[in-house]
């Protein structure tokens, strides 16, 4: 997650990864890989003598912004040790926080105005067990 | 995250998670443990003689609900061979995928639309220095 935020900050090449990160080299080779083989980023070359290649973030990556940008408020509500980041909206000019909302009413998202159809079967189960237990 | 969702089903027992999850026991209690001392969920005494605890969700952990959502939205677009989840949003009764838009204007955000201000100086140095060694 912190290699994708850096991606979108702009770094693309492993040493400059590493320095932004501080983590040993072979734990970052290997998220890295990670992270190319789930499509996230991919491997461009950008010389060939010697070859070398930086990493880029697809468009399966860049999807993912929903996601580190609701994390991103939520670690600025709950985490306030960490460093705020401001997220700039280009489209309005303002600083703002992610909010999700529902894509038919447009209505904020709540964890009371929520529920999941079909709950998988073993929770179900699992569920009902509990409450018969209660009873 | 695969925990936090079991629970938001409705499960709180740690025998449930087990067989929900199916994952070892030592790994369950380690991953349970790492989450109350995240503050995400916390253990409730559900009988006492013996005595056993329950894992519930606090506040801080339903506050996560749009980062799972979101990524419960790009699992489905990006992910087919998971089992595709329906999220009810209750207020209008509709299956819906969650949508991040901005709090000010209340368009929909993208990788396009959005900047970082201020880069941290790290990450403007080494982006820099890539910019000038490209020039």
């Amino acid at each position: 997650m912190l290699i994708l935020r850096d991606a979108f900050y702009g770094i693309r090449r492993f040493d400059d990864f590493q320095s932004s990160l501080g983590i040993a080299r072979n734990i970052l080779t290997s998220r890295l890989k990670g992270l190319v083989e789930a499509g996230i980023m991919r491997k461009v070359p950008y010389q060939t003598h010697p070859l070398r290649h930086e990493y880029r973030v697809t468009e399966k990556g860049r999807d993912l912004i929903p996601v580190i940008t609701t994390l991103l408020a939520w670690g600025d509500k709950w985490e306030s040790k960490d460093v705020p980041v401001t997220l700039i909206h280009k489209d309005c000019g303002e600083a703002m926080h992610a909010k999700v909302v529902c894509d038919h009413c447009s209505k904020e998202l709540t964890a009371f105005n929520l529920s999941i159809d079909p709950i998988p079967q073993v929770v179900q189960e699992r569920v009902t067990a509990t409450r018969l237990a209660k009873a």
